[in-house]
């Protein structure tokens, strides 16, 4: 019914093209007011600046209105408005992506869904939860804690899990505990003409399916191109007995790589294992003041019942020791555990910290692990010879990482020299059988990348399928493709 | 060139629709053998019923021909001739599959991938491999065997890599090394014109990614009706230092349910945990030897360190026991165990034997685990009321059990009943939020079902995406949608 009233509306608010920006139609604000109520629609210059930018470098885009849908039911209802009225519709979380994916490049309306913030059907013997949009993964930590069980997905920002999906986001517990892929197990999705969708069915929450295409997997790391991830049935883990985390230093990136192998070799289940070339290292350290040498540096986690934790300690020592690790200093503590990977979290800020007053940028390039040792070291010879500040961070167990350029942005000749170094590295992964984005996504900077990783019929194949999912191309346009 | 030859050729063939089966146009036959060669292309009467049928009891539907293409270049070259030709086009590996998966229903061209059985590209430090269509998976285990690395995904058949990959298949190590959806890292696809995609670009073998929409997602469980699987790159796994397997016999079978719910909870990495009814249990250990009592059981295989073992021994005894099960008699000797899972594997023997004679169905719903106490018992009184012999064995952990129906085909009633049983039984699955297909796919006989369990959007959505890479609707027509 209300969908029928809001298509009268609609038409004649009349049809506009999409694919350039131009004002909203005329009345449309309007429009848009009578389904969501005024206090949650808003036009002010402010509010459309603070939606139309992530964490990254892109320029700030901001959309024509902001929406905040109260319940799955407005946003069909707005979605529908929009696609009958050819407006482009950018899904919006928490704002801590780090590709541009909330900029509003062709206007439209951003539908921040931060309101809808219900975590419901708790399920602790099959290990399920469902989020809406606006549950971030610590308010979801918080909730589950009496359970015994939690989420383990870290990309380290606070962002909302169903963002988390739509990046197909992973972080350093990834090595065990696998990406948003293997945890999202289906979601409810509000598709571009605001029709509902529930990939696996509704309701649903098994473990596994061999019931037709999977969707969920389509949805996820989509980028809120195809639709509206409206609510996410996520997989839980039991909280480990105990945890122990610990620090080593190694002579060099393939002696802490090679160890690396080793530990993934020998089964031992690490929970986090993350490298930081001896730039990061020193950053880290100075920045949280724990007093470690500037060198070569993993960080690991091992998680498991008391009694097996003693075993992997003392693989994991063994293994650190054939390739030259340093002593490890193992924290059992929550206090000391946290100190330490409150360092490693910092990084970013320790980074910064190099060149006060600089903007830093995060690649992401993953390799096969056997290729880790030399794209660190050609990166590290490329930093060099480019005369730019970028310490080295990365989750080394599925051989991804990050370099974070500090840059001075008012300089365009340095600004140039860094776009330029990102796009050889990306070129690089490709060239040893990596990927260009193994977390952030491709969003607006890495797409002529996209189309050098997966070829021409990749890319045709990955148009089609939007194509037919978005006819009009009014999700999210400009991003992925 | 070769595409471009062919394509006159076919053009001279003259154009044919595809909504129903007919005969092939003339000369078609000659065209696959300028192309395959004459050795590799048969029209007998006997190996087109040898490749019309699977393992199921779908009637047979024998292709009008049958093509052994020798590399990916002739499966471009076969697949851009059937297009342009509009014939079907029917993907065949092992025939092993359990749901009418090969079964040419309108015809066309089998392609019997079975002489492209290649293994390449093994990187032991990436823990990768790459295996063609005929690759089985017991052959890549003899291979891998001094590598220190294993594929673990086991249905019982041995299957080949690229037909499980199609059918999303799992199998006992489901629980703890997940399904085909987690161990395909990417695939190398034939498009229904000839076409050839790289899901994650060409060559590529990294762990993760977020670049694109996931296609090899898309492609895994799609059962040959978007393209031909013509290489898959696997993910590999340690050998486990230790392996040590049980039986336990439970009171009743939430007792069992029950102990593998705290099992999980406890976060022992159990690397198989199979329930079999009272029913089964006694068929198998009278089939093969095994001396079990008539009882709902437990058969468990636990993987790791020697020392990590008597800990996850220790802690699964204690559990089994708090919910009444039997002592444990662990083996650790390979042969033990082999006799052990020789038995459990033997299960469709073992039911078979109940009436000799008599022919088998194995349904495969799988349901939340929590409410697999209920489903059991609801269908163990609806088998009883129906009069049918259908003893239950499944993969508990996963909340996915099979009823392997032991019935006489030439008796219409009985057939009847069992058709209306296991369209109960797949409505009783999607009633307590499950699936009606767990791991044997949709195939022919679940068509209906998947429109019950995904909804008209779901449907749809899925029809948009085969309308998209497969306009023709010429890939392996009739099966899943």
């Amino acid at each position: 019914m209300a969908l029928r009233r809001l298509l009268g509306l609609a038409a004649a608010v009349g049809r506009r093209g999409c694919c350039a920006k131009r004002p909203l139609p005329p009345d449309f604000v309007e429009a848009l007011t009578a389904v969501a109520g005024a206090p949650n629609v808003s036009t002010a210059a402010a509010v459309r600046e603070q939606h139309g930018r992530d964490e990254s470098m892109h320029s700030c885009a901001p959309p024509d209105a902001v929406v905040w849908p109260q319940d799955v039911a407005q946003v069909q209802e707005l979605a529908a408005l929009c696609y009958r009225c050819d407006v482009p519709m950018v899904p919006f979380g928490t704002g801590t992506g780090l590709e541009g994916g909330v900029n509003a490049v062709q206007g439209g309306v951003c539908f921040d869904l931060s309101r809808m913030d219900r975590i419901s059907e708790l399920r602790v013997e099959d290990f399920t939860v469902a989020v809406e949009p606006g549950v971030t993964r610590k308010a979801l930590n918080s909730y589950l804690r009496a359970s015994g069980l939690w989420f383990p997905v870290d990309p380290g920002a606070d962002a909302s899990l169903c963002g988390m999906a739509a990046t197909g986001a992973s972080g350093t517990n990834a090595v065990r505990y696998g990406t948003m892929k293997a945890n999202v197990l289906n979601l409810r999705v509000v598709l571009p003409d605001g029709r509902l969708l529930h990939t696996a069915g509704p309701g649903r929450h098994f473990r596994k399916s061999a019931a037709g295409y999977d969707l969920t997997s389509l949805f996820v790391g989509s980028e809120g191109t195809l639709g509206f991830l409206t609510r996410a049935t996520l997989r839980l883990h039991p909280v480990p007995e105990a945890v122990v985390a610990a620090v080593s230093a190694f002579p060099s990136v393939r002696a802490a790589v090679d160890c690396t192998v080793n530990v993934l070799q020998a089964a031992v289940p690490v929970a986090r294992i993350e490298f930081l070339d001896e730039v990061m290292a020193d950053a880290c350290s100075r920045y949280s003041g724990l007093g470690l040498p500037a060198a070569a540096t993993l960080f690991l986690e091992l998680h498991g019942s008391r009694h097996s934790l003693a075993e992997q300690v003392r693989q994991t020592e063994e293994l650190a020791q054939l390739h030259g690790g340093s002593g490890f200093a193992w924290a059992q503590e929550p206090e000391e555990r946290s100190r330490l990977w409150a360092a490693r979290h910092a990084a970013w800020y320790a980074a910064l910290a190099l060149r006060p007053g600089c903007k830093g940028y995060s690649t992401d390039v993953c390799v096969p692990i056997s290729r880790l040792p030399d794209i660190v070291v050609e990166t590290k010879r490329d930093l060099e010879e480019s005369g730019l500040t970028g310490p080295l961070v990365g989750h080394v167990g599925d051989g991804n990482f990050h370099c974070i350029l500090v840059f001075d942005p008012e300089d365009p000749d340095e600004t140039r020299r860094v776009k330029d170094f990102t796009d050889r590295l990306g070129r690089r992964a490709l060239a040893m059988d990596g990927t260009c984005t193994g977390e952030h996504g491709v969003g607006l900077g890495k797409r002529a990348l996209l189309r050098e990783e997966v070829g021409d019929e990749g890319l045709a194949t990955m148009r089609h399928i939007k194509a037919a999912l978005d006819p009009k191309n009014l999700m999210n346009p400009g991003k992925v493709l």
